[in-house]
């Protein structure tokens, strides 16, 4: 079963489990993550996107969108929907910086 | 800007960021898949999950379901979901696979 990835996404993908299942097994529910393992994931993994744990509000906000059914525990589903939405967000952010180097040909840069 | 990650979600969130673009690249948009490309992508980098590029139809149903707009490219932001649906499918696989080997509790598992 535990075979080594072969490629970049697959290694990508194992990261993502293993990562997830590393915090959500300390406490209660082995598979989902509390409020306390959400936040050592985020800072311990995460901490230099978010702000090196420093911005608390990052977490906060973080923790609040992610616990919208408030049942105070996010599980595999959510943490990849978040993850989904920080990549995306990075992508954008690249590219952003890569489109700033060239010509643009059209006005979407426009600002109102 | 191009530090390097300093943790596993990290490295996972720009191992999906560079896959993208190297095969985005290729021809046409080269900031979206076209068919030709997505192709590539799956055969090469998920070759293994989806059988080897031998299943053809696994392929064929990826790209339908993704080009559901019809435009004939996958964005980065489509092709995240992707990846998200496959890495919770892989996910579920693992725990149910995991949680076979205990005794249950609940009735979760009852068929009908």
């Amino acid at each position: 079963m535990s075979k080594e990835p072969t490629s970049n996404l697959e290694s990508a993908m194992q990261m993502l489990i293993k990562t997830f299942h590393k915090y959500s097994g300390k406490e209660g529910d082995k598979y989902t993550l509390s409020r306390g393992e959400l936040k050592e994931l985020l800072v311990e993994e995460l901490g230099s996107y978010l702000g090196n744990s420093k911005d608390n509000e990052a977490v906060e906000k973080v923790m609040n969108d992610l616990d919208a059914n408030n049942d105070g525990e996010v599980d595999f589903t959510e943490f990849i929907i978040l993850m989904g939405a920080l990549t995306v967000a990075c992508n954008d952010f690249f590219l952003e910086f890569k489109t700033e180097d060239k010509p643009k040909d059209d006005s979407a840069a426009k600002t109102d």
